[in-house]
């Protein structure tokens, strides 16, 4: 399936957005697509600055990525940290002795005062990624996640308490005064659909589009004729991967479909969901959203692939914010691709 | 062969250093033995607190050193630095991913606020080591080594350039402000012989005995009957390990052991030397040293604990600084191990 011509701008956080990134940058030639990644979840460890998301969306492009895990380097080895638990250090982060290699490097030209763009863009080139990565800010932010057992930076929360807590509420730290980066605001300006991958709403997602500035931005883009378009991260009530749904369900939500069609609403145009949640297109419909009901699970590249140009080829068919006539032409469209998928 | 009751004090470097202190450390209960290790190698990498010497005598009586290099872990795997070196990092300090565990958890106690000695007590206790091992100090010592191409830290010199650059001159910053370790200077008031091991005796003795007001004490040790005694590292004209030949050379000195016996006439009582150098026996003790002529060269686990044996009795059989005649019985009696053993 050959994709018009378009350029898209994706925002995405971990697994299963680096999962739509790949298949779209296996859509897309380089000069039309840039991957906008969510930095919240970044951290200081060991005394290295680790950047979950973007190493995930990096190795996931550069085919280095551990398919069992979706994180991590395949066929990695643990030495190091076999060896620091033996010594009785802090063992609860998984670093794989390549993998830390990437933080050791990252360190090191931030540290001689390379912006964190700048150390994504040579990471990437080292390791042959062509796809543009842009993390979402050069500033720190820092994911707090506000729990009945107090406040959680979010690596603590997510790997080390295991998203046991039970969540309240979340905090940005750094975001008021984070610039977005100066790459996003580019394609921003140049995109003609921007994708929200199938990432956490509130934690990979909620940081890059709450950056000073960016909403009245997307929506002068939208009214411009540039729709959004995001993948539903929730299916058949469950988060594919991490804690989305549980979230919900603490934050006094369903977690649903229409849960999160109801999140969006009013910042996106269409929504992307999955076969299973057929039945919720038309409640969705109702708020206001486009849908594409399809096969939203990537086991295969093949599959990551073709839900991206399913996926383009759905946010082409919307026009603008403001065009309901056509807009409702692409509904119609849509529906048809998502009976057929069914 | 069973030791008379003694306390020895013993002074050590990396590998060689190491390798004595392996057969001491098998001959002696730990109450009787400390090994006071070089810190001046000690350097910042990669953000990491790494401290050669340290490491290398601790992995060796451990059991744990790399039998074929001397330093590092046996079994070692290295996929960290190619990683590394596949970002374009810095990977010419061979750090193997089991051995950066050592170096995480020495930083991050060190940056708790924990000092040297206490970080390697932890470690030792972690990897089963009852010998007592101290950084010769808690304060930072640098060594730069002088050479035609400019000073170089000490292992940008040794290993990043392979040691390659002519020697001129040592410098070891911070040394004038260092402490010696409280644990040092307790041991020497109890000990009844100082051991220097066969390390190098500009870059791993020198920084040790030069400790602000250490000559002194040990002056004062040997008059009240402590003798010292230094097992050579040079072996027919070579340093068995390292660049203490070349250096000498460098220095304009013979890299001899009767070069070396001059270095340290005067500051010692006995020195242990190889049998290929027993020609020069008579030479040194010219100088007024007592010799013990023996195997030096520590292939096996048993020649470690053979030459430490032979060396402990060597000490123990003479007598301090001032008392001339019972030197003289006790160069008599090594001179019989001597013959014995050529």
């Amino acid at each position: 399936m050959a994709l018009r011509q378009t350029t898209i701008l994706a925002f995405a956080g971990g697994v299963g957005g680096a999962k739509l990134a790949l298949g779209l940058a296996r859509s897309l030639p380089p000069d039309q697509l840039t991957i906008v990644v969510n930095t919240g979840d970044d951290f200081e460890h060991l005394g290295w600055h680790i950047s979950p998301d973007l190493d995930t969306v990096m190795y996931t492009l550069a085919g280095l990525s551990n398919p069992e895990t979706g994180w991590g380097l395949a066929g990695e080895s643990w030495n190091f940290l076999d060896a620091l638990d033996r010594l009785g250090g802090e063992a609860w982060f998984r670093l794989g002795d390549r993998d830390l290699a990437t933080h050791a490097q990252r360190t090191r030209l931030l540290g001689e005062g390379l912006p964190l763009s700048a150390v994504t863009r040579h990471l990437c080139e080292r390791l042959g990624v062509t796809a543009e990565i842009v993390p979402m800010s050069d500033d720190p932010v820092r994911t707090i996640v506000h729990t009945d057992d107090g406040p959680l930076p979010f690596q603590e929360y997510f790997v080390h308490r295991r998203c046991e807590p039970r969540v309240r509420d979340f905090e940005f730290l750094g975001l008021p005064s984070a610039r977005p980066q100066a790459r996003l605001l580019e394609a921003l300006a140049g995109a003609e659909r921007l994708i929200y991958c199938p990432s956490n709403p509130y934690v990979s997602i909620a940081p890059i589009v709450n950056l000073p500035g960016l909403q009245p931005l997307i929506a002068s883009r939208r009214a411009a004729g540039m729709p959004v378009v995001a993948v539903s991260p929730i299916v058949g009530g469950a988060a594919l991967k991490g804690p989305a749904a549980k979230m919900m369900t603490e934050l006094g939500l369903d977690s649903t479909v229409i849960a999160l069609a109801e999140h969006y609403a009013g910042t996106i145009d269409g929504l992307v969901l999955d076969v299973v949640d057929a039945a919720s297109a038309p409640a969705i419909e109702l708020l206001g959203l486009r849908t594409l009901v399809t096969n939203t699970i990537m086991a295969t590249d093949a599959d990551k692939i073709r839900l991206a140009q399913e996926t383009v080829e759905f946010a082409l068919s919307l026009k603008g914010h403001g065009d309901t006539e056509t807009g409702r032409q692409g509904d119609r469209e849509t529906g048809r691709q998502g009976d057929t998928e069914t």
